[in-house]
């Protein structure tokens, strides 16, 4: 894949670099979002830690909550296209125009419960790319083991989302 | 399907009847949590409503985080489950023995942004049971208009998974 001048070498997370980013999940000016930071890993997968607070859990207070684990890893893939468009592109993620992606599809397997006292570990792949879409593989895990699988598409959309709601 | 004793008339939400429910999601013991409540409709499909706060915003401000949405939806399918589990049973929700629910697959898919300034509504419908599964459906709209759609499996967790993590 190609590396371009988004070097895969920058110390700013991803969302630290997009634009305009409110997200509850990964937004850096959302004061009371989870405020994920992703990053490309050396060997071009990308890469994120959380570490979960004690409300977070699921029914049992030693698990996580399913739905905050779709919220990492849908904000991690989707940052993830977003950087790897940039990318693509030639440029620094950041660096006008503009990109912007949003989820189409997020498919999980959770395969065993997300113990809720460990730093969970995100790493995401990119399987496939068309003009407007990226589709990537994902994987959650805890203390070396994988918890939950997924994959999504995410889909290039109108600099227009970011400014106003479409009718 | 069988209403029995569980006779979709009890005024309290499922959420309110399960037991241990710390959920972050749904649960009435989580102070910081979003306290989804779901109740069966007249047409024997379960039915919740969400209000999203400010925060909860993707990217762009006016849209609803999709992890968020994710997240009521996973927390109305699994409590529709466990209702579902408790009326096949013959029993009120909550009376013993108790029944316990996990998602084992969530697949979302994001068909338009969906409004933050927008009361939510969800519907789960019971697709197919076996004996530690029921497949539901499940779709989320606001303002009339289906957001997301979504296909959860949730499968029966042993008691055990309440009170210790397992190894």
């Amino acid at each position: 894949m190609r590396r371009d001048r988004e070097s895969g070498t920058n110390p700013k997370a991803f969302q630290d670099r997009l634009p305009h980013n409110h997200c509850y999940g990964c937004g850096p000016d959302n004061p009371k979002g989870l405020r994920l930071k992703s990053y490309w890993s050396a060997d071009d997968q990308s890469v994120a830690r959380f570490t979960p607070e004690a409300w977070h859990c699921a029914g049992p207070q030693h698990f996580v909550n399913g739905g905050l684990i779709a919220t990492l890893i849908d904000c991690h893939c989707v940052c993830t296209a977003a950087a790897a468009a940039y990318r693509d592109a030639g440029r620094e993620i950041g660096e006008p125009p503009d990109f912007y992606y949003a989820t189409a599809k997020l498919e999980l397997e959770y395969q065993r419960p997300t113990p809720i006292d460990a730093e969970l570990e995100l790493t995401a792949r990119i399987l496939a790319r068309t003009e407007r879409t990226y589709v990537l593989s994902c994987e959650l895990g805890a203390r070396g083991k994988t918890c939950v699988s997924a994959r999504i598409e995410a889909i290039r959309v109108p600099e227009s989302w970011v400014h106003a709601a479409p009718a």
